[in-house]
Order: structure tokens, then C-alpha cells, then sequence
């Protein structure tokens, strides 16, 4: 173990020499108003240089010292130097890379996300998989248009709330039992029932297998969610389908699409006829719903960044842009 | 004008026409469970449509409605018919996404914004246009080690805290006058200051222009980085760049790179050596110190997807698939 130890320092002394090295190379040839990335004593600059690349936490500083090395030799005019000095650079590079405690040698990949994560293990797939793409998205920021034009261009299904809705009302043959549109609409856990009559209550009861109403929606949507993603490609809108489908172990990509308040207000204006005032009660009262009933249902909170492979702000790139950037995202 | 409304409706409704007997020929060829999407009579399900053509803010229903009949068509077995309904359907989603006022009308694109994003104009770009890409980050989601690799492979400049530091304190020429990440690292506008002479205090003042020495350092670190934008490609980690790069007009991408607290924790601990409470408690604080910073300096709230045009959650993805995913996105 001691001998191991001082083999790897004695690696990193010499790829330490071999970067102060091309630090003063490179300088003698751009001569840059900076000076040299190590200006101190060479041997002090290379025992600090091989203390980083096997010191913890500090060893992220190798990195923005490689990085001004790099930056300054891609300046050389001199074209055939600067090949030379980049091949040198990259060398040393791949050798700091494969030292064991180096900067970027812990990976942030979380294994039980990313099983999950169609875009990233697309190839690893069997062929029961599908590819499932839940869209979460703020009111006016047209994630229903995206949504509805990605399914167009990939050729695969589109769900939304009217769909499962209509789908469930079907299924159910029973016009008032199922109607996930208006348990959304009305959706409030805590707000005092009024004027409910004890009557209606009890069939709804028996109805719903003593289940609240919502809850129950919600459940048996949950299984049609589940059984869609397990039979067919296809683009699920909103409905929690991402947290849905990560609890049920189904593969899924998970895509938030926003847009800044005053983008979506002038689009909902446009788009529904509203005026400024109504608009931006309609935003408000339409962001708060999807917030209580994405972290009622999911338990996380709507809209962080952390809960989603990805979130896009549409209004930097438009509805065709945005479709044609998820396209190229989850192509191999 | 009053024509030209006439001239619309008579236009929606033959849409409206062949939209219901396209449904029954698709409901003949698959027989789904769930029957027809207009169940309707023929009469009653024409004039509905032809409504919706024309109606806000209820237009969008129909997109739902041509998703149900799409979504039955893709499942036909016999393919020659279902080559031949999917044809006719598409002819019918082009006239409609001609219509004046059907979904999808209005697009959600911010023209002041989208001009800023490199990714989605590149192809417009004069030459003096350079590819700039900003990212923030939270702390152990590998932003830094994500932006290295970034610029590696795209062999442009990469800048992060050290180095900005490193270069101003050449520029300066004076070891102490500037020192950015000691400026963010003690960060806290409203701390009291203790400790500091009225001596040292008016020497500050004097150097900074009447400027609180940590403004100074922002605002000479802001004319660098613009300065740097408008000369060559590169890549900026944090230091609030996308917010200043906007200000200033200034082309360039901004992404955000998050991944969920447990996994952050474990790759702390890993990378930093550190028992769970130290991780905890240095992640707490460092997630605090960049909200701090960046909604004082950017005015905008830290890590809101709002205010990036890109985040990902590098967990779901790993450092060298976020990097592919990256490249693939702002490949035209």
C-alpha cells in the first residue's frame, strides 16, 4: 500500500514537470501580456502541482490551471505549434484524467435515475421498452402545442388532460363517475365542502371504494398512465405523469417547458382574448392549481429544476425550435 | 370583412366535414373499445367543430380531439390503410394549423431573448458572433467538471471563478486589490464588517472609486467577461455572465446544471472527503452563498428555469452524456 502510494506520487511529479514544461512553451510562443500560468520557483510550482493532483478537496484547482494553459495555447498563430503544444496538452490531459483522485473523477450520475431515463440508456434498451416523454410545462408556454407538434414529427401518441379525460370517461362507461379535467379544475384537499348532501356523499363513497373522489381519479389514471408507458411510444402532458411513472420503475423522459411571466401573459392575451387584468389572475390561479396538484400527488415541488431530466424556457426558442431541439436531445 | 368571417366558417366547416368521416374510417378499420371521438350526431359534431376552429379560448380542445383520432390511426394493423388515413389526416392538420386563429397560432418565442440565444440563431449570426456559452450551477452537481469537458470538446476557452481571479489580479498588477473568489466566497452585502481600520477602509475607498470593494470587483469582472464574449468562443462558469451578457446585449446560451440534494451530498462527500454533517452543512451554505450573489448582482432568482434557456439535471444524465446531450443540442 506505502509502495502504491509512492508510485502514484512519483506519477504525478513527472506529469507535474511535463505541465510546467509546456506552461513555459506555450508562453515562449503566444508571449502573452499574462506571463506564464506558474510564475513562482519551478520547484515549487511543481511540488504545489503535485500536491493537486492528489490532495482532496483542493484538486479542482488543477483543473482552471490546466484551463488557462489551454486557453492560452489555442491563441498561437503559428499553426503547426499550436498542434503540437494542443497534442502535448491533450496527453497530459488524458494522463491527469486517469489518476485516481483527480477533478472530475467522481461521476454525479445517479444509477436508479438514469435506468430510468430513456434519452440517456436508449441504446441499452430491450425492445419491451418504448420511448415515453412526460411534458410538464406552465400555463402560456404553449408545452401543449410542443407537445402536440413533437408527437406529430416523432409519429407517436399524444395524451393531455382532455384525452384521459375522454378516455377515462369511456372506459368507465359512466358519463359522471370519472372526470379528471374538473377534479383538476377543482382541485383543493382542504377546502371545505359545501353543500355536498350526505346522500350524494355515501354513493360517491361506495363508489370510489371509500376513496375521496379526486383520489380515486387520480389512482385509476395512475394505471392508465402506467399502462400506456408499458405498451406504446407516446407523449404524456402534465397529469404527474413524471413521478408517476419514476414510483412504477417505467422509463420515461421527464421535460419541464416555462417561459418568463411576461412572455406568457402576452401570449395568453393573444391567445384567449383576455385583457391584461384577466390574464394575469388567469396565470396566477393557473400556476397555483398545477403547483398544489403536482406537489400533492408527486410530493415534490413543481417546476425544480431537480425533478425533471430537463426544463426548457420556450421563449428563447420558440414552439419549432423547441421541438426540433428534444428531437435532436434524445436522438443517438 | 364581414365576407371574409362568412368565407372562414364555410373553410372550417368542410375541415369540420372531413374531420368526422375520417374518424368513422378510422373507427371502422380499428374497432377500438372505446369507440368513435365524435359520438355525436353528425349535424351537432360538425357545427361543434366548426366552432372550435374559430373560438377562443376554447380552440385548443381540438387539438385533443385530432389527437384521439391520430392516436387511433397509428394503431390500424393493415398498413396501406393506415398509410392512407394517416395521409389524409396530415392534409387536414395542415389546413388547420393554416387557420387564423387555431392552437398553435400564437407562438410563445421572446424576440428580444431568442436574438441572444446562440443555440437557436447561430445560423443567423454575422461572423463577428461568437459562441458563448454560460453555465451555473449548484455545487456538486459537477457543473464545473461538465464545462471543462464541454470545452474540450469543443476546443474553445473555458473561465471559471480561479481563473477569472487569476487573470484580474494580472491585470490589476497589484496582488490584493482584486480578488473575486475571496469577494464570493465571503460574499454577504449586509454583514456588519468587523475588524476593518478606518485606515484600511478609506484606502479601499479611494481605490474603488467610492465604490463597496466587492461591487468594484463585479463591475471590473463584468467588463472582462463582456469583453471576453465579444472576442472569442468560449465557455463561462457562474459568476452571474448570462445576466450580465444580457445586459449588455451580448449572443450567448445560458444553462443551468442541477441535480437532486442526496445526490449532490454523495458526490461531496466522495469528492471532498466529508462525513454527511460537513456535507450538509458546506452544501447549505454554498447553495445559499450563490442565491445571495446571484440575485443580488443578477436581480433574478437563482436556478429558476425562467432565467436560463436550458437546465439539466446532470443525475439523470452523468458528466460525459450531459456534455454529448450538450453538443447534440447546439449542433444546427
Amino acid at each position: 500500500m506505502q509502495e502504491h502510494v509512492q508510485d502514484n506520487t512519483e506519477k504525478c511529479k513527472k506529469i507535474a514537470e511535463r505541465l510546467y514544461e509546456l506552461d513555459g512553451e506555450v508562453y515562449n510562443c503566444v508571449g502573452s501580456s499574462l506571463g506564464r500560468t506558474f510564475t513562482g520557483e519551478r520547484e515549487n510550482c511543481i511540488r504545489d502541482l503535485t500536491l493537486l493532483m492528489c490532495t482532496k478537496p483542493d484538486g479542482h484547482l488543477l483543473r482552471s490551471e490546466m484551463a488557462l494553459i489551454s486557453n492560452m495555447a489555442r491563441t498561437i498563430k503559428n499553426k503547426e505549434e499550436r498542434k503540437r503544444l494542443m497534442m502535448k496538452y491533450d496527453s497530459i490531459l488524458q494522463e491527469v484524467a486517469a489518476l485516481p483522485n483527480t477533478f472530475g473523477s467522481v461521476d454525479v450520475l445517479d444509477i436508479a435515475r438514469a435506468k430510468l431515463n430513456t434519452s440517456n440508456l436508449r441504446q441499452k434498451f430491450s425492445k419491451e421498452d418504448h420511448l415515453v416523454i412526460c411534458i410538464g410545462r406552465t400555463q402560456g408556454s404553449a408545452g401543449n402545442d410542443i407537445g402536440f407538434a413533437l408527437a406529430d414529427e416523432l409519429r407517436i401518441n399524444y395524451y393531455d388532460a382532455e384525452i384521459f379525460d375522454q378516455v377515462m370517461k369511456r372506459l368507465e362507461a359512466d358519463k359522471d363517475s370519472v372526470n379528471d379535467v374538473a377534479s383538476f379544475t377543482n382541485f383543493d384537499k382542504y377546502r371545505k365542502k359545501r353543500g355536498i348532501h350526505l346522500k350524494a356523499w355515501m354513493r360517491d363513497f361506495n363508489r370510489y371504494h371509500g376513496l375521496p373522489k379526486q383520489d380515486a381519479v387520480f389512482f385509476n389514471m395512475s394505471d392508465l398512465i402506467c399502462s400506456m408507458a408499458r405498451s406504446e411510444d407516446c407523449i404524456i402532458m402534465g397529469r404527474c405523469a413524471d413521478a408517476i411513472l419514476r414510483n412504477n420503475n417505467i422509463p420515461h423522459i421527464s421535460i419541464f417547458i416555462d417561459a418568463p411571466f411576461a412572455v406568457r401573459m402576452q401570449r395568453i392575451m393573444e391567445s384567449r382574448n383576455m385583457s391584461y387584468k384577466q390574464a394575469v389572475r388567469f396565470l396566477k390561479k393557473m400556476d397555483k392549481q398545477h403547483k398544489r396538484y403536482y406537489e400533492f400527488y408527486a410530493g415534490e415541488e413543481w417546476g425544480n429544476t431537480e425533478n425533471y431530466d430537463l426544463c426548457i424556457n420556450s421563449a428563447s426558442y420558440g414552439m419549432k425550435e423547441t421541438v426540433d431541439m428534444i428531437e435532436r436531445m434524445i436522438q443517438q
